[in-house]
């Protein structure tokens, strides 16, 4: 039995990711695929690499059908996600890949987004979407707000030690490593390629990036306590990929024994062996979260790296995975494309 | 009902593609993978993005039992197939991905490889693995010659031109820009990230590049006379893909129509509407060859212009498309991922 | 004695490459710096890289004092400089890196761009900057019109052959792959480093490229009839370098030759041993223009290959080229810096 | 007045890079340059963008005059520097850009390298070649160590603020990201195109690349006590470039202003203004370091950022900054080159 699903929002990096796995995803269908400003454009004209696909035209929100919809991927920008998701028939499940669920707190929400939340019951109702550690909830949920994809790369090397109390919870320092697909398809000077690529930058350093507003809530959550880490992401010369590298203080193999053991059964979590590292290089175009610890010469320092696809597990993965366990699906389906390497 | 095959040769970038492939193959199963310098090693040692699959350790070919195997791959170096395909039992079907039998002439191999070949009387079994041309002959074939990856490119922009007598055969100029992975994995000063980075550069030029005996044998065969094109790659700094321009002297509108036509029921052919070209940012990671044409201000000149993956459509997923139909399965059978993009 | 020039349209990148090239230049010295959206600014905000130079502020061309400029280089897009350039006062020397002077024909500047020319007097009284080959005229010009940089590079590669009828005329197809700095720095959606980093893809195809008008005009002039080439250019993955590719109908060796002999006393233009192409990895960050000749299979036919860095040698280092003639400089003044490699 | 210099070990990166700036180096004559297995080659042959320069063909260092040579560049593998500048007439000069003198103390030589140091009592002859922190002891030295580049980078970060106390010296952790060209270009399969372009990737991790050697010597040194950092390089997929993120406890105010004031004269490190951070992209190609100071939300915590080209002022431009001071030449000479961008 297939269930049917819209995209809306579907023009932007992460909604030609949905349809790009969703396309072989054995009961999954598209039937709807919004995107206003390009309404009435076929799918193969703004992503010519899915031209093999039999997709539904690009159409504006109002046009959908939703009686005929089961699930919605929602794919907008932060900010406009809130009224619509409001809006939306209650039957309608819904996985929002954007930033506008993601904090409980509307206090919080305003803080890092800097304007009041519009639906500010359906932030309590939401399910925040890091599959691994919510995966009851998301069962049984209605709307799942998908994480940062910056918040879930750190969250997978760290929350597990966080919870146990591995590690030293007032020294925590996560550099990241950023592909540019992060920052989207708007045409921005910064993001051009003769900008990015010969270089490596920082950005919103200095604990000012609104992801810091899920690792907050997610880590003071686990540990009981107020937990702030210091996290600084850097955009590289790449498409894809996170490379999370997270300085800690605690046993280097308490940890990695920790993590091993954490996500042994996790079909998407694949732990090194002790003293590795992953690069991205090993994840693109995947589900995967490849984690790994290394200790130091300075003892009881250790260093926990991970790496993911931001498109992919960093975002639309992760969303069909959850999509997958809100209709009962098994969680994997869809999902167990390989890499792709190099 | 499975089918246990092997690989022989896995360590190189032609074998990890092909495992990323048949890991979602519904009705292949790797029994055996063969690297006879890394012999003993594990598969997710030699490409980490491989980690998650359980895959047979890598072995010595002396070590595979090939009374269970049904079908070889063999992605050895050429000059290594030769003799390697001769002393295989006989039950076993081959698909191979090098150069050893391409070319059916005896004198024609040694002219473009230097040395006479080791197993002449195979020269002439083997089936040319240009699928979309030989498709009935691979059916029933036991050795199945896999095509140079710019051969397949080229080839499918002209074969049905030249097929029809639609251009100047005296006239056709290919232009060819060219992803690193094209040179394989092995380690050579020219091919460091340092020195492609920022470069490109043709080589094998002026008519020295060993493709063009596929090219020569291939087109006078179905022109009936004499064909040698003119035929240049460069390397581009990209990991895969493979863009042909190919300068014809011909009707375009005719052009574009015989290509339409000829390739109107091919699952992995996508001819583009007239007057669009492709990229081979479109094809990535796939087993589709994007065609399109051109015409020019100058009357009866026009441009074909065919972009694929040289490591899936020039190479592994050819062969993987081939063994399909060597084995009685659907052809599209484990090959309808779509591109990966950006 | 050093000489004052401005630039106006300072914060593209022609701009910022003149501002490079010319502090190290012993006898030019920027006095003004104009960019009418960034007036206001410090050159070291919209340039990081040139933080070190002490640099006049970003002002509008208003703001500039012309009494004290013997030079201006105009870097505007193309359409603003024409009737700007003709309200300059008369003792104004102009080098224009733009398209607003390139054709002298008024019905061919319109043909092209699609307007008629504000300016037709000073197109007539515009010498065009291929500088190796207008050089006696330059010398005394008061305006002259840089030249495109795809038309500089296939003129470097053809001019001496068509001049001397070495090569067929009706045949000249001239394929270019071409780093992505040539597109500006406009926040385009098509120049995302995501959407460039893995695809080599066609622009302006079937002879719609601007730059026709000046090939025509040029090959036309020397052979003394009317000369059509074709021309294709390709976006590649990387930030500076043109790299044409030309097939023409002749004898390799005596196009060899030609080139070598024309380009002799040239200290640019370094013509490379016969059969040997050259790379763009060669040229980036300076004003050489490398140029090989291999021959082929197919006798009476060769390729003229021709690398030069499109923002140096095809825009601004040409552009100091000309100033240094212009201003009764040493030619080579400023210039003689090595590419950078790797 | 011009001085003879010659390079031992041109053929690598470092080399080539060396002669780009002596290239347009007023007082600096290339006078020989060896490199034993490419001995008798041209230097055109291995590095075609220098093709311009009237060169001495490749030698072995046997075949060199060191009567006629004034100075020379050592840039050969850590290892075959020792025996081979023990042997150098004592009239000659010596800058070496690898690892051999580096670290003062034989037993830390030992520790890191691996064996013993065949010329112990020139490593206490050597002056390490920081040259803003040593700059005194470089003009009247006959032997200068080249700091390794990662050495560098950091210590321009880091020297003044732990000279004066500003930071916690028990907490410092410094993450870097590398172009590829630091590996040098020796054939490995890890540095290939492919393996690189879309791969970020640690490594040396945990406490075990040789520049710690560095890093304790200096560090502990100005300190007056032991001090030991944290240090992880990560490759990045770029030719050039050093970013540093240097995570510290101190002011972060303080911290800027120490720098600012330290480096205010300074010709070639520019500190940026407070909050700034700068990236690779705005010092490829020259001799420049860049410095930024960001603070936290986290009181007392700051991040000081430094970057660098690994060729440039990493090593070679850092070696002809040193040969200046050894040879009584203004600092700048030569090295006043802008960097180059896009």
């Amino acid at each position: 039995m297939t269930h049917s699903i819209a995209i809306l929002g579907a023009s932007g990096y992460t909604g030609a990711e949905l349809i790009r796995i969703i396309a072989t995803h054995p009961q999954l269908r598209i039937a709807a695929l919004s995107a206003d400003r390009k309404a009435g454009q076929e799918m193969s004209d703004v992503y010519p690499h899915l031209r093999h696909l039999d997709l539904p035209r690009l159409c504006t929100i109002d046009e959908i059908d939703f009686d005929k919809i089961e699930l919605c991927f929602v794919a907008l920008p932060h900010g406009l996600s809130q009224a619509l998701v409001r809006d939306l028939p209650r039957h309608v499940k819904v996985v929002d890949l954007g930033a506008d669920f993601r904090l409980r707190d509307p206090a919080a929400y305003e803080k890092w987004y800097g304007a009041p939340h519009a639906a500010p019951e359906l932030q309590k109702e939401a399910v925040y979407g890091l599959t691994e550690f919510y995966r009851d909830q998301i069962r049984t949920a209605r709307l799942v707000a998908g994480t940062g994809c910056n918040a879930a790369t750190v969250q997978y090397a760290l929350r597990p030690l966080i919870e146990r109390r591995l590690i030293d919870l007032d020294d925590i320092i996560c550099d990241l490593k950023n592909g540019i697909s992060g920052a989207g398809r708007a045409a921005k000077e910064a993001m051009l390629f003769t900008e990015r690529a010969s270089d490596v930058l920082g950005y919103s350093q200095g604990g000012k990036h609104r992801h810091l507003g899920e690792f907050d809530q997610e880590f003071s959550a686990i540990a009981g306590r107020k937990v702030e880490i210091i996290f600084t992401p850097h955009l590289v010369p790449m498409s894809r990929g996170i490379l999370a590298s997270c300085y800690v203080k605690g046993d280097a193999h308490a940890i990695h024994s920790a993590l091993a053991e954490r996500y042994a059964d996790e079909p998407f979590i694949r732990v090194l062996p002790f003293g590795k590292a992953p690069g991205t290089g090993g994840v693109l175009g995947s589900n995967f979260c490849d984690i790994g610890v290394v200790g130091d010469r300075k003892p009881g320092r250790a260093m926990v790296v991970a790496a993911l696809d931001n498109l992919n597990k960093g975002s639309s993965g992760q969303a069909v995975q959850n999509a997958n366990l809100m209709l009962g699906l098994p969680e994997t389906s869809g999902l167990m494309l390989s890499p792709v390497f190099p």
